[in-house]
């Protein structure tokens, strides 16, 4: 197989120090603020981002040390294939959230509706056009019976190995 | 900077051979079908899975060389921050659609919707949830001129070098 190689672009700074404790999704930590710093040699990059209020941050689970298959997510007592899941221990580490953009200094992004922990590496930042991805009709499998936990469920340290 | 190495978790298989031609958003690609092969030391991930009526699937834009910080959008005539667009042409080339299951066999999932170039590596799948992502009065910046066109245009292979 051909690995694919990597180099982030930036770095999360966050109130969220450690996984224990960590809201599990953006849309449940309404208050958090944080800030992107970008590296300037990608700062370019950011024009026009600003015109945005919401935009995608595609960045690496990098305290998960090793990948599990089938896994106990956080809203559930029962395991489930890690791909049914939004579990941070998957083959490929790949973390992705959308959060609100207040404004933009130079090369930092100031961000509410922050579920990411301080010091994570940032790979991508995509502008959110929920036009893109809005589904009129959809099923969400096991979830159905436990997303109404979501707002109650913060990161127990349950993926932190 | 510490490098990032993923390893692909299995292949696109698409009727869209090359970047022309190819619809570039999946909701505009409705009646597309396509099939998704997980390597088999992967397979067992996908238990439960075939719940959800719609996947995320992150892959690698594999035909996109090099990048560039500012692009000419497939949208627009006008160059903006390539973060601020979803240009294949990015620092860290991760692709993000949203694809309808139809349902999976074993390793292969059968897909709909599809936006997504034949022989693509797949990074990760993830369970879409459209509560997870909703947000209720959102901006779309350069876009909000330009997002009529989305139907009718398809790559034109401008970032194809």
């Amino acid at each position: 197989m051909n690995k694919i190689i990597f180099n982030p672009i930036g770095i999360v700074h966050s109130p969220f120090k450690k996984m224990e404790g960590t809201p599990i999704q953006s849309f449940v930590a309404k208050n958090t603020k944080g800030r992107v710093e970008i590296y300037p040699e990608f700062t370019d990059g950011l024009k026009d981002l600003e015109g945005f209020s919401h935009i995608q941050l595609l960045f690496h689970f990098h305290l998960s040390k090793k990948f599990n298959l089938r896994v106990k997510p956080y809203m559930d007592d029962e395991f489930h294939g890690v791909f049914a899941t939004r579990a941070p221990s998957r083959p490929n580490g790949i973390g992705l959230s959308v959060v609100k953009l207040i404004k933009i200094e130079n090369n930092i992004l100031h961000i509410e509706n922050l579920d990411i922990i301080d010091g994570t590496p940032l790979l991508d930042i995509k502008p959110y056009v929920m036009k893109f991805d809005k589904v009129d009709d959809y099923k969400i499998g096991w979830l159905k019976k436990r997303v109404h936990r979501v707002e109650k469920t913060i990161d127990d340290g349950r993926f932190n190995k």
